[in-house]
This record gives C-alpha cells, sequence and structure tokens, in this order.
C-alpha cells in the first residue's frame, strides 16, 4: 500500500473584523463537490520540499503567492482519510485581501460549513496558534496591505485576539518589536483630526506578498 | 516510487551544564554503523499516527519512553536521503537523565561526530527551538529529575539558555508561570545553609517520564 502524502494550506483574512478562512469546492473524489481546504498530493517529480508543494496547490487552486508561508504540523493515521494511512503537513499564510478565484470562498473560522477529513480540526488548531503567535509576533502584519496606520494596525491585532489592548500598551510593545518604520511622507487623512503617520514592515521583515487571479 | 516517510527523534539532555544529544549506530543501510538520529519508517500497520511511530522509535532504539514528545517539524525533498524523495517528522524530548542503552550514546551538541542525511541540520534547528521556549516555558524543568530544589532549576535554565539569570528576577517569573509546587515535607540538606525545600511539576504539568534500559 502506497503512503498518502499531501499538503494543506490554512488561508486566513480578516473581513469585517472577523477570522475568515479560504475553502474551495474539491474537483475530485473522495469528497468531490464539497468545501475543503486547498490541497493536494506532494508531486516528487516537481516539489522541491514539502512546502513548495503546498506554494503550488495554494497557487493552483487559489491563486495566491504566498512568501510567508509557516509550518503548522502534521496530521496523519490510518482513519482521516477513506484512501488510507495519510499524513499532511499543513501550511498556514496570512493575507491583507480576500482577492481570490472564483473557486474559492472565505468562511468566517467560527461558521464554517461541514468539512471533510480532519478539516475542521486542522483549522481550529491553527487559528489558535496564530492567536498565541499574535500577542508577541509581527503576524497579524501580514493582514494588513503593504502600509498601514498605527490605529489600523492596532485594530487588526484586536481582532486576531478578540479582546481590547491599550492603545499606550500596544505603541510600547509595537516599538519593543522593533519591526516598522515610517514610509516617508505618506499619510492618511484623519477625519475630524489631523493626518495620520503611514507606516511598514522593516526591510527584514517585509513581505513580498502578492495575490493575483486564479491562473486555471 | 514510493515516498519515503520516517520520523526521527531528538533526545535532549543535560551533562556538566551541557546539552547533549543521543546517537545512535545505525545497524542497516544507507550510512550502517555511523552515528546518527533514532529514527525510522512510519509502519502503516501498528503506528495510529506519525508521534506515536517516533514513541515506538525511541523504545526500540533508545529504551525510552517519553511522554513529552514534541513535533518539531518536517524535512523533505529530492535529495536528503538516498534512497529517493523522502519526508521525515522530527519529534523532540527532554529527559532528565543519560540512562539509555549500550548501543546509544550521548554527544555535546557543539561537537557532533559527522552525521548522515540532514541530521546535523534538524539538531541546530531543535536545539535553537528548545533555547527560544525555554525563556517562557516549563519545558527546561523536564531535564530535572522529578523533586529538584530552585537553585537546582535555576542552573537548568541557566545551562539551556547559556547566559545567567538573574536569581530574583527568576524566582518571580517560576511564580508567574505556576507550574511548580511544594514537595510536602521534602528538602534537600543544604552544605552550609539550610535544607532548601523541594518542588515538583504540579500535576497538571507533570511528566510521567520514565526511562528504562533498552529491551532489544
Amino acid at each position: 500500500m502506497a503512503t498518502i502524502l499531501t499538503v494543506d494550506a490554512v488561508l486566513l483574512t480578516l473581513i469585517e473584523s472577523e477570522l475568515h478562512v479560504a475553502l474551495f469546492k474539491r474537483d475530485s473524489a473522495p469528497f468531490k463537490g464539497v468545501w475543503a481546504l486547498p490541497g493536494g498530493y506532494v508531486h516528487e517529480n516537481e516539489d522541491d520540499h514539502a512546502g513548495a508543494a503546498a506554494a503550488r496547490v495554494l497557487l493552483d487552486k487559489a491563486g495566491v503567492v504566498s512568501p510567508y508561508l509557516e509550518e503548522y504540523g502534521t496530521f496523519s493515521g490510518p482513519a482521516r482519510d477513506p484512501r488510507g494511512w495519510s499524513l499532511t503537513v499543513v501550511y498556514y499564510a496570512l493575507v491583507p485581501a480576500p482577492v481570490l478565484g472564483s473557486s474559492v470562498q472565505w468562511f468566517p473560522v467560527d461558521k464554517l460549513p461541514a468539512l471533510p477529513f480532519d478539516h475542521a480540526h486542522i483549522i481550529t488548531g491553527v487559528v489558535a496558534r496564530v492567536r498565541s503567535k499574535a500577542a508577541y509576533s509581527s503576524l497579524p502584519v501580514f493582514l494588513c496591505g503593504e502600509q498601514f496606520t498605527v490605529p489600523e494596525l492596532h485594530a487588526v491585532y484586536e481582532a486576531v485576539l478578540s479582546e481590547p489592548l491599550n492603545r499606550a500598551n500596544f505603541r510600547r510593545k509595537l516599538e519593543d518589536l522593533d519591526i516598522l518604520e515610517e514610509v516617508p511622507g505618506a499619510t492618511r487623512p484623519g477625519i475630524r483630526s489631523r493626518p495620520a503617520q503611514l507606516y511598514r514592515l522593516r526591510k527584514p521583515y517585509r513581505s513580498a506578498l502578492s495575490v493575483r487571479e486564479r491562473g486555471l
């Protein structure tokens, strides 16, 4: 019996301050036509490693080129796939905007449809990891566009962590992280206040993340 | 071509305040007779998941039953194994004492012999993870025996982090973590001081870790 070795990608974004996950309708058996995580077999003849397989799958199925693709972990066993003993390596990425191809739709992570395999379990794990990492990392910055104000970033961190964050503490922690720089001369007009300075990730932390329309 | 799916275990301990890793002499090709990480194929007919395969391999090759087996991540690609495209899931565990079977030896992590596959790379990654996790977790406690004094635990954290830690800060952070409890009535005799209270992990964090002689 051949080992089933797959990858799955959990793509997250914020829509109206709620985390959403990208699902696509499976185009082949098993579970054809069912909403599921973008995933697929590792192709030994073209994938340099499992992470490359995940990037290929994301590009093919969701039209996304994501440079920030982090390994979450593996899920394996005899019962999770009807085809036999399988292992999947799960990767996740945070993207600023839900610009995806027509076969992919965004679902709120707490209102998912019935999912095949152990995909519900996988999403629960990844969301918990993102929330626990958010408190001490640059991770949520990838949910913003390339440039953003501190109040905008503050709102993103609050949305990911699902709790209010003291503004002064937030600014101080951001300074501690030392990952942002001012965009020279760039501001966002204020409504009733003075224009707000725009920031971006400093180069070593910057994402070249880009999103393109589904190519297939 | 069948996919090669393996697990590898990185077992770490402290010997004279230095992190050591357990290696064993491979008993079959490729690299027969060469020091390497304990590892092996996933057995689909007996392993409930990849973590179970790692536990089985550790028990068979190193004689260790370890309840704290954490997944580090995967390493994969066409070049890391001469037999073909392979993926290994790496697990790690910290053990209090180097009591292992005769085929396993401990090597200081910064004085390793030449290792096959990408095992040197794997060990470097796991050691970095353990050091970065040590600063904010109970992880190093697993390097102590079941009972220990706070000065003993302080020395273990210093050894893992490779840096001196202020004693008062250390005690305060330990209290914040809230993972220890006094062992009622148990003390260690002091040399020139009063007896030191012994502590252990509180039940939810306690390891039932046990080490036994190699069974094969």
